[in-house]
């Protein structure tokens, strides 16, 4: 493990998953999807979020994709692997959060204290490494309201909690039902950090999609549901009935950076939303993106980065690794990610001057994450 | 209608439709969706194309949308409109192309000469505004490989055709479909004008989507569509069995430009591909781009059009207008349309110079599309 003193200019990674033990463990114990398995041949468990994982292998006659999901490496739930990960990539702070699919599918009743206990682990986590670990707490947001409430209330007790990481589907009928609404209040100015999960229908993916891999739902389909979300979420007012929320958009917005003209533009010529009276007196998507969406730099392009800094402004886009997914295939897994050097050198590449590099890179996560208690400088094991 | 002298530096559109009479009347005489209506109490026949549409209405206890799809103003079908819209907007040259849904919905025995006869009316159009119009044609493409090709060959011995104006679904299952290589071989290199039609399936907008008019699919569903398709194109290796293939999007390419980075991540970190060998000696989405691809600029933000330009070449981007989609709402459809002027002004605010600027503004577009018979002057009426 490599030994590292980073000061100065930290390197901050705001998109960055573990599932804890206590996580696992739950998935373990379940007899449906979500779950965690056990395959003869498989070094690794398997995490299988989603029932088109099965089906394609249901669907595959040679039997090419033998088991099904994704191997859950020690990347997942080992903290000395995130420590080593973060130290093979200069990353002083990282903002760890639970991936999908969160707690959507507990009993709706034990979902609060089961939650509770999760963010209890990542509070330890982040105490075993002061300084360098803060976390983002997952909600139970299908248990009832009150335990929301209490939820949200006993994460940001927590002292390294940042805000919470939310799937596009809310309490199941998306961020813009409106029984979000005074969750969102409730939570404050906390950061909202938007990820997906559900991605689009199989269908649109067309009768070949299987031999695509998992291009199709994890290149287009999580951008696109992220995008549809927050338009939704715009388009009911959520950004004006919850004025001081603020949210953390993964993949850099999905595709909202590029498409904010056109969204722009569909809104102004609609005739049912003039009718109702909607145009006038109203933020635009771009105020909004200035106002209250942060954007992550997890792009792998500085075409798109470009697009995000633009949209969003330079001060408002945090880099991410999106770890542990996309491991390396050919290279050792302990050794640098090229997902990672992706990003790093997009952000180089993509603006103009090193004081902007520096923001993205860490700068603008410790100030709108309030990661100051950091001392000027991280001794890393 | 304003009289103006184009000289020197025409600006053209390559992104704008029509519906001529002989297409309204085959709507017209239909029963089932999609199908052209007249309604009681609604100043123009009403275009109606996808179910949802009318389900919309049904789903509409107040009745506030009275009428289903949407209003077949004159803009649609009337050449001396278009030529009046052109001048308006200071255009030069259109290349203008049927709009969807094509002929999906034809009888396949019949298709062909339909198409043919629709081709030729365009063809006659253009004929009426010497070097002011050009087309895409449509082809049958419900109908059999022979009727397709003979169609092909008939539309490339009309003058003013300039290449093929295609949707998404291609044959019906998607231009990743292996039945459509030999039609794209047939095309050779003369332009296909992607566009989507179907969009997405309607329950990825949630319960509340009506309230959002025709947002959602239009500002997200139209360019997630193109994307999905060129990305399956790619995939399926279309662009290296028809390697004389040029692809023009609608657009700015959906979203790839902004999601081109991540689609290359995804495949360098697909276990299925690399298995299969398939990451290896491999043209990357960036070199099809650069190869292959060509974009439009009708994206409605410099935020679009720069990622547009940096990911495709500033010598492959063509301004568009999209009419007669997005009138104003309320200013006169016969004056400066917004939709328009958005584009424009993007060009303008995006690119560094001039140069740059007028190319994105129609050089490339008589260079790339061959208008070059175009004299020096051309008189508009």
């Amino acid at each position: 493990m490599m030994s590292s003193r980073i000061a100065g200019d930290p390197i901050v990674d705001v998109h960055t998953h573990m599932y804890p033990p206590s996580y696992v463990k739950i998935m373990e114990d379940r007899n449906e999807i979500p779950m965690v398995r056990r395959f003869p041949g498989s070094q690794d468990p398997r995490l299988i979020l989603l029932p088109s994982e099965v089906e394609s292998m249901k669907s595959d006659p040679e039997g090419k994709s033998k088991v099904p999901g994704r191997p859950l490496t020690k990347h997942y739930a080992s903290l000395d692997q995130k420590i080593h990960f973060m130290d093979t990539h200069k990353i002083a702070i990282s903002v760890i959060s639970l991936a999908n699919p969160w707690f959507d599918f507990l009993d709706p009743a034990e979902a609060g204290p089961i939650a509770d206990s999760v963010n209890d682990e990542f509070s330890k986590m982040c105490t075993k490494y002061p300084g360098r670990l803060f976390f983002f707490a997952a909600l139970p947001l299908c248990a009832s309201a009150e335990m929301i409430r209490n939820s949200i209330d006993h994460a940001l007790s927590l002292p390294y909690c940042r805000g919470f990481i939310m799937g596009t589907s809310g309490k199941g009928k998306g961020m813009d039902d409106p029984e979000m609404v005074p969750i969102l209040q409730h939570i404050k100015e906390n950061m909202v950090f938007l990820h997906p999960h559900y991605g689009l229908p199989n269908e649109v993916y067309g009768p070949r999609a299987e031999e695509y891999g998992h291009v199709l739902p994890l290149a287009l389909g999580f951008p696109m549901e992220t995008t549809i979300c927050v338009a939704r979420m715009y388009l009911s007012g959520v950004f004006d009935k919850c004025p001081s929320l603020r949210l953390l958009l993964a993949h850099s917005g999905g595709t909202l950076p590029f498409l904010a003209g056109r969204i722009e533009s569909c809104i102004v010529h609609d005739g049912h939303l003039l009718k109702e009276g909607r145009l006038k007196n109203r933020r635009t998507i771009w105020d909004v993106l200035n106002q209250q969406i942060y954007l992550d730099a997890v792009i792998y392009s500085d075409v798109g980065l470009r697009a995000a800094v633009l949209a969003g402004g330079v001060d408002r886009v945090m880099f991410g690794t999106d770890h542990p997914f996309f491991p390396p295939l050919e290279t050792d897994e302990q050794g640098e990610w090229e997902s990672v050097t992706l990003n790093v050198t997009s952000v180089n590449y993509a603006l103009p001057n090193q004081q902007q590099v520096k923001q993205v890179l860490g700068g603008n996560a410790v100030n709108i994450l309030k990661l100051e208690r950091i001392g000027k400088e991280i001794v890393a094991a």
